[in-house]
C-alpha cells in the first residue's frame, strides 16, 4: 500500500509498505478524513530522532475494513472516529491518574514513532473496542477529525486549568490547540479570556470562540500588559504555543493560588527557566501542569458530544480542504510552512 | 423607617422599625434594586418558623449609606452588589469547605430569620470589606441583582455536580435556580442537557441558555424519560426544583459514578426515600451532594464577570419589573402565587 | 474439578465441574490462600437471586497452572495475588471514574455471579495482565488474601470520606472491612477515630488500628454518643456495617459540610430513609458517597506496598486457619454463623 | 518592652520597643515557649531585605494579656497556641484557594517582616477570634509549638503532593519540616517513604517517622538511586530542603502522572532549572505545587488533634531546651550555626 510520511530526517515523501496486519484486539483502518498537524512536521525535522520510511498522521477519521476475533463492537464497513492516544489499556499504568503513558512516557501516541500513522491507505489501531468510537449521527466527519487531537488537547489544558466560573483565564498561543483551549475555558467557567496571538485570522476565531482580549507580542511585554488587563494576574494561564520564554512569562503573570496548565511540546532545544522570584521561592502557592491528553474511546465520544450538542463548531479551524490522498502531500508542505493564513487544513479520501 | 415582610405566619405587610445601626465593620445600605425570592414567600408561610414583624428579603444592589469606623474598602454613596449570603469571616467554621454554615447550619444566610432582610429603606450588613462588592462598569443593577442568589445558588448546583466536557446533565426544574443551573452547566462543559419543566416561558430560556432537550411529567415516567433519552443514564443530575419525589428519581437516572447535586429547598414536612435498590444497595458510586452556596465578595465578583464578560444574560430571568418602595407588595404578591408567565421580577427604588 | 458453592438458596455444597478454560488474554489459577467473606453467606441466602451450583468465592492467592496465548507478563508457575474486582479493560465504562462498574453496576465483580468464584481446584481469572499482581517478596500468603477485598474496600470507604489531617471520623460496623477502615482512616490523616461496634476482640483490634473511642448502641442512642464526643459533628462517617438505620445515622452524626462514605452491601429489603432536615433540607453541604471497590493489578499492588512497607498488619484479622481445600466448608459455615469470636477465617491450601 | 531580633543585616540582638498596641479585633500574647526557625536566621542574613531593629520569631504558644474590644471567645489569661501565618481574614484574597496571600505573596506570614514577631515580652496576634486555638487539654506547650509551622508546613507538603494508598514518597531534605513531610507522608497513605538526608540524628528521627528507605548524596547520583529503588520514579517528592538543585532532581524522579510539591523557601540568589526533557518536554503529566502553609485557628486545631490522639509525637523534633528570655540568644545562635546534631531547639519562658 501507499502511504506518506518521513522519508529521513527533513525528507518527506511517499512510501510503498505492506498493509499492516491485524492483531486480534485490533482494526485496520482506511481513512477517509486527514488533518496533518504540527507534530507530523515536528517529527520529519528530527523532533524524536532519526526515523527512515516511517509514515505520519495521527488525526483521522476512518472505515473499518477488518478487525481482530476478540474485537466485539465493530465490524468491518463502520465509519469511526480515532483517537489520537490510543492506549494500550492491558498495561499497569493506564490504571493511574493518566493513560497517555501506559508504558512510558508518552508512549499511548502510538501514531507518534512507534508505529505508522494514517497517511495511508490503511493503518492499524490497537483494541479497537476500547479506543474507537462511531461517527455520531449529526456530526460531519470533517467537524469530528478536529476533536481527536485539537480539541482533545486543548481542552486537556482546560482540565488541567482548574478553571472556576468567573476565574480570569491567559492562553498563550492561537494555533489550533489555543483556540479549541479559548473554546474550552470559556465552557469551563472563565469570565475575561485573554488570549495571546498575532495572526489576524486566528484572532478572528478566538474572538468567536470566547477571548476577551487580544494581546500581542507586538505591543510590548507580554506579563505586564497581562497584568494591566487583570489587575493582578490571572487565576489560570494555559501554554499553548510559543517558545521557552513562555513558561517563564505564564509562571509570572498567574497570581498566587493560580494554575499554570501546559499542553505545548517544547522543543526538546529548549531550556525552560522557572523564575524563582515569581514563584514565591517556591511559596507562591501556583500549581504548574503539563500534560499529553488522555485517550481512549470514551473521551473522543465526549468530545464529540461537544460538537453534536453545537457547544462548539470545530469547523471554523479548517481554512484548507484537499481532495485525495494524493493531496495529502500538498496539505503537509502546507502545514510544514504554515502559510499565515493557514489554522489547520483537512484533506478528504474517498 | 418602613419596611416590608412578613408580620406573622401568612401575613405580610409593612412593618415600622428603627433604622439598623452599623457595627465596627459593618455597612448600611439603601437598596436601588431588589428581587423577591420564593424563600422569602417559604418563610411568610412558616418555613423557618414563627416570626413576627421580621422584614423579609435577601436580593439586592444599594448604595452605601455608613460604614463602621473599621471598614477600609467602601464609603458611603458606594453602589454595591450584596450577597445572600454574608458570612461571619472570623468564625472558624468558614476555615473550613463551606463557609455557608459559620457557625452553625446555614448561618451565613443572615438576611434568613436571623435579622431583618433588604425589602427596606436601609439594611445592615456584615463585615464590608469582606461581604460586599462594588458593582462592576458595564453590568446594569437589574442584571447583577440576579447574580447574588439565583446564579450563585444554580451555579452551586453545577459546581457540585462535576460536569466534565462532554457530560450528559439534567436540571430538575426550571424556575429562576433550575434556569441559572442550565445556563451552568453549558459553561462547565455539558454536552447533552435535558431540562424538566412544563411552563411555556421557562422552557423557551432554558432553551436560550443550552438545554437541548425538555421533558415534562405530563408525558409519563421521569426516569424512563431520561433513561431513553440518555441511553444509561445521566453523568450528572441538578435538582433546583421538584417535591420529596424529585430525590428519589435523581438518584433513579443518575448512571453508576455519577453525581446527583440538590439546591433545593425541601419543605420540613416532606420525608425523601434514598432508593437503595438504585442507588446498588450502597455500592453504584453515585455521589449525593446538596448545598447552600457560598458567600462572600469574591465569589460575588466572579459571578458579575459572567455578567460583565458577557457569558450569560441574567436579565433573560427577569418577567416583571416594579418601581418604588411601595410597589414591593405587588412584587412579593406576584412571587407568593407565582403567576404562569413569572420568571422572576424586580422592584427599582430611587 | 471439584468447588465449593451454592447449589441453590440456602444450600451449600460441593459441586463437581469442568475446569474452566482460558481466554486468549486470561489466565486459570489455582488456589493457595482462601479467604471466606460474608457476600458469599449473603448470595447463598438469596442476595443476589437464584443460582445453581454456583461456586463461590472470591477471595484468594493462587498459582497460575495456564495462560492465554496474548498474556504478556505472567506464566504458569507464578504466585499472584488475584482482586476481587476484575474489569473487562477494554470496554468504555472503565474509562470513566469508577472501574467496579464495567459494563453495568458492580459488573467488575465477576465472581459474585457472572461466573464460578475462587473455592474450586481451578478458577478463571480475565485479562491477566490487567488483573493479577505477583505475590510481592515479604508479603505472606495470607496478609495478601486480605488486601483484595477487606483492604481494598475498607480503604475505599476512606477515600471517599475525604479525610483530611486532623479529621474527626466516624466507622460504623468493626467487622474486617471497618476494621481496615479504621486503619485506613488513621493512615489517611484522622486525628479522632470512633469505631461503633460491640464484639469484644473487634474492639481490641480497633484500638490496635487506630480508633481513639468505642461507641456501643448498647449504651443509648448512636447519634447522642457521637455528637457528645466531637462536640459538634463528624468530619466524616464511614459505613462498613450496621442496618438501613445506620444511614440516617450517618447523615445526623455529620457536621454540615461533611462526608458520608458508605462501603455496607445494604440488604435489598432494606429501605433508606434520608433524613430530610439534618440533611439541612437539601443544604447542608453534607456529601453521600457510596461504592464498590475499584479493581486492578495497580491498585492491589499499591495495597500490597501497605503491607510490605509495614503500614498495617492484615493478618490481625485473621482468626481462624484451616487447612485443604475440603476445610473450604467448615471455614464457610463459620463465617456463616458469624461466630462471636470471629473475624476472618482463611484456608490454606496445598 | 525586651525583644530579640535583627539590628541590621546579619547583625542580631535584643532591641528595647513599645510593647505593641492591641486593635478591636486583635490580643496581645506572652510567649511561654518559642522556637527559633532557619526563616529567622534566614532574614538576619537578608533573605527579606533590609530591617532594622526587627523583633524576630513566628512560632509560640503563650498567655493572652489583653484582647480588643470585638474579640468573643478569649480573654486575658487563655493560654494560646499561635500559628506562624495569620490572615486577615477580612480581605478576599483569602476566600480563594489559599489564605497564605492574603493581600498579596505570602502577606499572611504576618510575623515576617510586616511586624514585629514573637521574640519579645509581648506580641501582637490580628483577629484573635480567627487566629488562636486555646491549647488542648492532653497537648503539652512544647510539643503544640512544634505544630504551629513545622507542622503545618511539613503537613502542607504532604496536602500539595496528592499522595494515595501504596504510594512510593520521596522527601527531599530531613530538618524539621522534612521529618514532618516524612511523619504526614506516611499519615497519609504512603508505602514506601524515602528519604533524602546525611545528618545521623535526623536518619534516626526520619525512620521512626515512616522512612524506609535513607539516600544520601554521599553514594552518588540522587536521581540514580530513587530510580533503583522505585524501579521506576516516585508518586510524589516533597522538596523540603536542598538547593536549587533539588527541584531538577525532584522533576527527574517523578514518573509520568506524578506530583512534585515544594515547602522549601528557596534563597532569593537560586535560579531553578526546569529539566525541559524529564517534564516531558511539558508533556509528562507531572504536577509541580509548592506553596506557604495556609493559616488560622481550624488548621491548627486540626494539628493539635494529631498530636492530642498521638499519631505523630513531634517532640522527637526538639534536641535542644532553653529557659528564661534571655536565652533566646543562645537558642538563636545555634539555629544559626546548625550545629550537626541540632533539629529543633525550644525556649521556655515564664
Amino acid at each position: 500500500m501507499k502511504g506518506f510520511g518521513m522519508l529521513s530526517i527533513n525528507q518527506a515523501g511517499w512510501i510503498e509498505k505492506e498493509k499492516p496486519s491485524c492483531g486480534a484486539l485490533d482494526a485496520i483502518v482506511h481513512p477517509i478524513v486527514l488533518a496533518p498537524c504540527s507534530s507530523d512536521t515536528h517529527i520529519l525535522h528530527g523532533g524524536s530522532g532519526e526515523h527512515t520510511n516511517l509514515i505520519l498522521g495521527h488525526e483521522s477519521v476512518g472505515r473499518i475494513v477488518e478487525v481482530g476475533n476478540l474485537v466485539k463492537n465493530f465490524k468491518a464497513g463502520d465509519t469511526v472516529v480515532v483517537p489520537c492516544t490510543t492506549p494500550d489499556w492491558l498495561t499497569e499504568n493506564v490504571q493511574g491518574e493518566y493513560n497517555a503513558h501506559d508504558e512510558g512516557l508518552m508512549n499511548s501516541f502510538k501514531f507518534l514513532g512507534s508505529k505508522d500513522g494514517t497517511f495511508a491507505e490503511y493503518f492499524h489501531v490497537n483494541q479497537a473496542d476500547a479506543n474507537l468510537v462511531l461517527l455520531p449521527e449529526g456530526v460531519s466527519p470533517e467537524a469530528a477529525v478536529m476533536t481527536v487531537d485539537m480539541m482533545s488537547t486543548g481542552f486537556h489544558g482546560v482540565e488541567n486549568a482548574n478553571i472556576k466560573f468567573g476565574d480570569k483565564v491567559v492562553v498563550i498561543g492561537i494555533g489550533p490547540v489555543g483556540l479549541m483551549a479559548v473554546a474550552g475555558s470559556k465552557l469551563h467557567g472563565a469570565g475575561q479570556i485573554i488570549a495571546i496571538g498575532t495572526r489576524p485570522n486566528c484572532i478572528e476565531v478566538a474572538k468567536e470562540y470566547g477571548a476577551t482580549d487580544i494581546v500581542s507580542y507586538k505591543n510590548g511585554d507580554i506579563v505586564s500588559q497581562i497584568m494591566e488587563l487583570t489587575g493582578d494576574g490571572a487565576d489560570s494561564v494555559i501554554i499553548a504555543g510559543g517558545n521557552a520564554e513562555s513558561f517563564r512569562q505564564a509562571v509570572e503573570m498567574t497570581k498566587p493560588g493560580g494554575y499554570i496548565s501546559n499542553v505545548n511540546f517544547f522543543d526538546i532545544k529548549e531550556v525552560l527557566a522557572m523564575p524563582a522570584y515569581s514563584w514565591g521561592l517556591g511559596m507562591a502557592n501556583k500549581t504548574i501542569r503539563g500534560g499529553f491528553c488522555p485517550g481512549g474511546a470514551l473521551r473522543i465520544r465526549k468530545m464529540l458530544d461537544m460538537v453534536k450538542y453545537n457547544r462548539v463548531d470545530t469547523t471554523k479551524l479548517i481554512t484548507h480542504r484537499f481532495n485525495g490522498m494524493e493531496e495529502i502531500e500538498d496539505a503537509f508542505n502546507l502545514m510544514d510552512r504554515k502559510s499565515s493564513d493557514l489554522i489547520k487544513p483537512v484533506v478528504f479520501i474517498d
